[in-house]
């Protein structure tokens, strides 16, 4: 990735966050989003995808499995898959994301809370966008699972992404299907196509061929 | 949804596709992806979702599975989910699709191919975009499974649409997240909050809080 372009690191939390009845639980993790996250994030350039719960064993369970696509049978059977769960860490909690990522990149990077609900300090994608592309600072994104983050990970992030609306006020996205969008929106040029990288630097207003 | 709104109607193929080698084959339905295009297509007010496979007793499992999200406990258990799966239809063939569409909505909707490849005719995202948005027709978007749509699907279609880049030269998504990153593009507009609804009409450029 060109050094101009923004670091959007993305996190998977599985803890804390909320089940039906706004109690903190641990949800279980599924390959599945495993999957889809390292596409996506391979697609848009995130150098690291962090998938976090505190329950050991699925940890294990989950580097058993990017193993066998990674360096066993699967990474010759399916490269595609191979080549995007590299960019997959699994650790125990948020703290160790960011210390990872300081470590493996040198950078800290500033919090980006998701979540289907809207409150008053949203910032919108367009806004958001925009200083990513022209502060050049790394940034990370975090989803939940079940019900939502919780508010003691929300309160300590530095935005709160709008939620994401389509052309009706139905708003239940599965996280991996509204990552792709997020991600989307926020890093992603509708005409770009196979000859187009790297993309050219953005200027101050984003115009021309660039990013808004 | 407002009748100045464009239709876009969704369907997905498990036949005729590709497999890893070239065959024409039927891939097998997943109810995961039938989950996730539901609450896609709700969010984006697809009028309805058609899923294609000849396979009756696949189509007979995946009817079991929505009754049951629908109609039977799961409709109590998950409303958001209920409220998605009514938009799904069952269907044995691309033509059942069409039929059931002109019959159901009386409109013969233009078709558009999609795929992870380009060829050269493809149409941009910006370009379809505005097409859509101003002739107020009907579209129909094809979504394939395993390897891609089958070069007897894509020749009958009207429109080939570009292939998803992101930041990289990596296009491996899946169907569902791919899905929705196309109909965002197509159809969002990613300051839509809860209270957007129904959005304004769309100038014939499409500028100020409009749709491009």
């Amino acid at each position: 990735m060109p050094s101009d372009y923004p670091q959007m690191f993305v996190a998977l939390l599985h803890f804390p966050v909320y089940n039906k009845v706004r109690q903190v639980v641990a949800t279980s993790l599924t390959t599945l989003n495993l999957h889809d996250l390292a596409r996506l994030t391979a697609t848009y350039g995130t150098p690291g995808c962090y998938v976090v719960t505190p329950l050991q064993r699925q940890r294990e369970l989950a580097h058993q499995m990017i193993v066998h696509w990674t360096q066993g049978y699967g990474a010759t059977y399916n490269p595609t898959r191979a080549e995007a769960l590299q960019h997959i860490h699994l650790v125990e909690h948020l703290e160790a994301v960011q210390q990872d990522i300081l470590q493996r990149y040198g950078v800290a990077p500033r919090t980006i809370a998701t979540d289907a609900r809207q409150f008053p300090q949203c910032i919108s994608y367009t806004a958001l966008r925009q200083i990513i592309w022209q502060r050049r600072d790394a940034f990370l994104l975090l989803l939940g699972t079940g019900w939502g983050l919780a508010e003691e990970v929300m309160t300590q992030c530095e935005y709160i992404l709008a939620p994401i609306y389509g052309l009706t006020p139905y708003n239940h996205l599965p996280v991996r299907v509204a990552a792709g969008i997020m991600l989307d929106r926020l890093l992603g040029q509708a005409d770009a196509v196979a000859g187009s990288f790297p993309l050219p630097a953005c200027d101050e207003k984003g115009t021309g061929s660039c990013m808004l």
